[in-house]
């Protein structure tokens, strides 16, 4: 018999949904696994439509005040999916509380307060992961298991690039439920946060530490009227962001995000270049890992395009026959089975408050290189 | 309030597990449907199997003996996920409990099967549908539209492929729960049925009607152990198939499926040449459209790789953002999705019985054609 | 010192610029030859033409007749790039004048023509070949090399296409110097000899003879205003052609070709499934070959896009550096560069006229085929 | 009738031979040019080798000495093929003697050497340029061409790549013919003069100057066999380089180089992303333009990719017919063909030594950068 794990939730947008649907989905694909979801509340401020995601997705009840939620008794485990500006609030509370926290990424506002929520987390002794999903696409678990298995030798190079095209138009506002990634009030930052962070919690689990960073960042719109005020303020984000970085490895590091490239939707592309073989990977066709390895006969070497939906690659068998794809709510999916399974075993799974406090302090590195003109160190002697 | 509509399925295996997972999910991401599908019986002759399999997708009950579930009152819908060869007999009887069918393709084992059939449900009245799932793939349901837009202008090609390559062990087995697809008896053909099925319903719903084939047949490996039998028996069906034809609109089509195309785990592959632009689409990128419009200025004209996740192509705005691909599964969460639209509007959503009877007819002529080393009209005055 | 070889081409269209070309290239790329092409005379009925032709590429004299050329002392190979219905007789008075002779393709007008060609020039015993030059790309070369390494196993599908879309426009003539390949009296067929042709030349080299087919032509604009006469007249030729066939290895063959296919200028793609790897090739990237190879590592498996540049795969020693793309004319260099090293080592070089009057057979069993709707064996008893 | 331009090569390497072939193609493929190239002699220390490439490539003379060859009356232009360190006294000599000058790529050792050429040729008033040849690989003059029309709007974004592998093995020594350009004396620099150098040329091309830079450089391999000493000497140039740039239009530049990115023979990679349009090409693939155009209708957008070989794409014309590629040898004829036409016109082709200087600035800021740990300006006030 399986175990309940009683889920509520604070917020009910586009991460509300996908969450949802992986506390949904995971039983039916993981059937093994000792602990069952059960989506016992979802909290948000506006009640009609916390009742109305609850009707959807089958959530027990409703709550508008996350202080609640984080006190009630039959609650087991607290998903934060707020805005930036809320994680560390409700993350210290929820420890305070005894539950268990599945925090959105990224951690924190900057490494300061993602400091606390890890004392908060480790203090109270609660499981918490953040949820980097990126590592739990079977294309980039598999880039993993070649890694470990020592298939690349030495790395010298690590590339990745997160290119999207949607704030082009100034026409856009800020803030606001459906735009808060725009307002530096409620994201903390723009492209960093948002999009390099998968990058930079991706390249510290694949390829270790980030020494040094150098960066440019730019805001190519100044202004925008904002949701809330009506008015048109000063843009706090950066809507570009490139950094260099060397590796404690010795390899050196190229990122660059964008909100500005279009005809990139969602191009989240990383490649790494190693001594004997490399791997390049992208979101827009995340079924798929490119591998090259120079150890192949020379006349038939070249970059094979994986299709990963084997049963013997990772979390495939789970799913469907080779050849047939899965997508990206998936990633949820594995996210969830991975952390209940670490429930049982109980070893952490990652990416845990502590891990992602190192790509926050990447993150405030990067933000201040781009300021100082400087190389900068990471580190705020947290981590 | 939305309605329950009460499932019965037939059959557990890959198909029972894709089709409970549309039931699941359909009401998570189309909560506007009036319909919503309760699980509400599983049967198997395996009671403990089918018991497991209700435990973890949720099936209120489990029935031993199909008849017995055809005559629920309980029951609004009867899923048909056994082997072809069970196909007709339980449709007719479920047809005349005045069961709603749902019903795993190809539809039949040969179209005098299949005739019975669409007699019975059209004579029942009872909607029914057949699981020609990738009409359902948003890039698939787009090339629909583009085409009923105009674009492409005059056709002259039509050419598909579904190509595969896991029977090439002379090792593997035939027949038996996870064989049966290389059992004659079970199976009714080989490629033909299973794979060149899905090809020519896609081919009849975006091009026409197919007049005439001509076709070769091979069977590589000429027996093999029978897994129910324990011996080595004969190989009734075909390992490759490749046909040409006519369609009633004056183009030509060059259909060819394998199980012996090393490299190719499920590359279903069509493409059509018009006037005016081209249209191709793989099944191992299923969420890419391929597209050429000759009326692109000269100078950048060039096949455009379209990533099919945008809210104003067909179904996405239901799913994640752009750039955020779905995969095979939710195919089948589209047809369900579409046959409960069909409930509330009274429009009955293709492809139906009848439908699919016309896509048997064309395997019926494809197979005769091999046979005869002639041309051979499609239809046997039944479509 | 190298030795002189004295071309006398006739012709000066497309192919000539290409011919030439290549004589002119050859020398200095692959200089280790012992003979060494010289531009000695030019023939073409308008010598206006001729002499501008000849100017350009340093022929050093012009003729208008071309029985004149096949008897000058000075010359020692005809290069035949006429139209198809003037090979015949050319060839043979050639053969006649001991002359050595390349000929473009197809061969002939048909096999009957052909057979008499071979006879002439095997009783002349005169060097002799046929431009089939797409065997020398070098990922065609290579494709050749992996598979008599023995790295496919057996075989079991063949499939090729050669798909433009120049000749879609009603308001094309046909006829007269540029447009002569969609005259029939010109060009014997329409797309079977131009361009099927080089697929089957491939084909029959890589993968043995083909022993029967069955087919499928069209003509889809059936008349044309004629350049010569200035009166639309039917058209003679197939604007496309399909055919399945069976190689004598057991294998099954899909060919397709069409000017009629939106979107490909010259897509001729070829693809070969073996027991334990495929190839795949497209003209539209010649520089590259797809290679899946079944014995990786499973976890690491997929097509490899192998850029074919290096010094150890096929002629690329003579070119640049790896990475550096060359390009069709190439091809034509490598054929001559072939014939000479023929020459000096006394192997001829294919493919002969024998070789490609194999070809020629093929056409015509396809031609029949289309007439007929049934299968045709190949052969007239000359091969 | 046309004009010799007699030409004096000094070096025959890899460039030699380059060069060489452009000289001899260009006419035949640019009848229509007024000037002719005559390859009057090839000057290298080594007589026999010098002999020897003069003999294949049909120089008419041979000289061992450079100051000779740059005072010879026959001689209209001089092309420098040697090493980087030889440019500048080469090219100051040949200016003086009033010689045309056809200089290798990077311009010189640094901006200062660079600064005394073009005070050199300007005040000579000699016809110069420098073969950053990528300028005129079709694909990449179309990316011009489209730029130049508004297409793309205001650009956001500039990303280049040069990425190889071939000096990863530690065994590989420096120095000599073959290896000059891993000794830093011989080549100034390492990929940044070599590569990046590419890059800029075709940056500031396409997008306008550059104005600061920050940059990352590596050796890997600290040291290395030197050929002409026989001993393990310090490697003095750098492996890799990477840097990010502002550009004066306000875009954001992200370049890197490396030769050791396994598996990239020879990635020379850009992509540009406008308001409404953007841009990619690799040299692996030169004969395509990606290109995606915002404008298109939403449902149907997508890269497309630009097989550029008709006729009105730029330079295709001159070769063969849709669908046929050219290669890498293609764009020196181009270059060739172009720098004859700015002789008739006289309207000089770029680049020009001005232009390559404009490199040169960035090349120097980029390797000061690197040393600094900053931010650095382009430009000595020369630029």
């Amino acid at each position: 018999m399986t175990k309940p794990l009683n889920i509520g939730m604070i917020g009910y947008g586009f991460m509300g949904k996908a969450h949802s649907n992986a506390y949904r989905k995971v039983s039916h694909f993981f059937p093994e696994l000792e602990y069952r979801p059960v989506l016992k509340a979802v909290c948000a401020r506006n009640e009609e439509k916390a009742r109305a995601f609850a009707d959807t997705w089958g959530y027990e009840s409703v709550e508008t005040d996350w202080r609640k939620l984080v006190e009630r008794d039959d609650i087991d485990a607290i998903d934060i999916c707020t805005p930036n500006n809320m994680h560390h609030d409700i993350a210290i509370a929820a420890a305070k509380a005894g539950k268990m926290i599945l925090c959105e990424k990224p951690l924190a506002m900057n490494a300061a307060e993602g400091k606390e929520m890890v004392d908060a987390v480790e203090k109270a002794g609660v499981a918490n992961t953040v949820w980097y999903n990126y590592r739990r696409i079977p294309a980039v678990t598999l880039a993993k298991q070649l890694i470990e298995e020592g298939r690349l030798g030495r790395i010298f190079h690590f590339r990745a690039q997160f290119l999207q095209d949607w704030t082009i138009s100034a026409d856009l506002p800020q803030g606001g439920a459906a735009l808060w990634r725009l307002d530096v009030n409620a994201a903390g930052s723009g492209v960093t946060g948002d999009l390099l962070a998968h990058c930079i919690d991706t390249a510290i689990w694949l390829n270790g530490k980030i020494t040094s960073v150098a960066s440019l960042t730019e805001t190519f719109i100044k202004e925008r009227k904002h949701t809330l005020t009506g008015k048109v303020e000063k843009v706090g984000i950066d809507d570009a962001c490139t950094f260099m970085c060397r590796f404690e490895n010795g390899s050196l590091g190229n990122f660059e995000s964008t909100r500005y490239a279009r005809g990139h939707k969602a191009k989240y592309f990383f490649e790494i270049n190693g001594e004997h073989a490399s791997i390049a990977w992208d979101l827009h066709d995340l079924h798929r890992l490119q591998y090259f390895d120079h150890r192949d006969d020379s006349i038939v070497r070249g970059w094979r395009s994986i299709h990963v939906s084997d049963g013997d690659q990772p979390y495939m068998k789970h799913w469907w026959v080779p050849g047939l794809a899965i997508g990206y709510e998936h990633s949820f999916v594995h996210q969830v089975a991975d952390f209940l399974a670490g429930l049982s075993s109980g070893k952490p799974t990652g990416p845990t408050f502590r891990d992602a406090l190192e790509t926050q302090c990447v993150c405030d590195a990067v933000l201040k290189a781009a300021q100082s003109g400087q190389w900068e160190k990471v580190g705020c002697g947290c981590c």
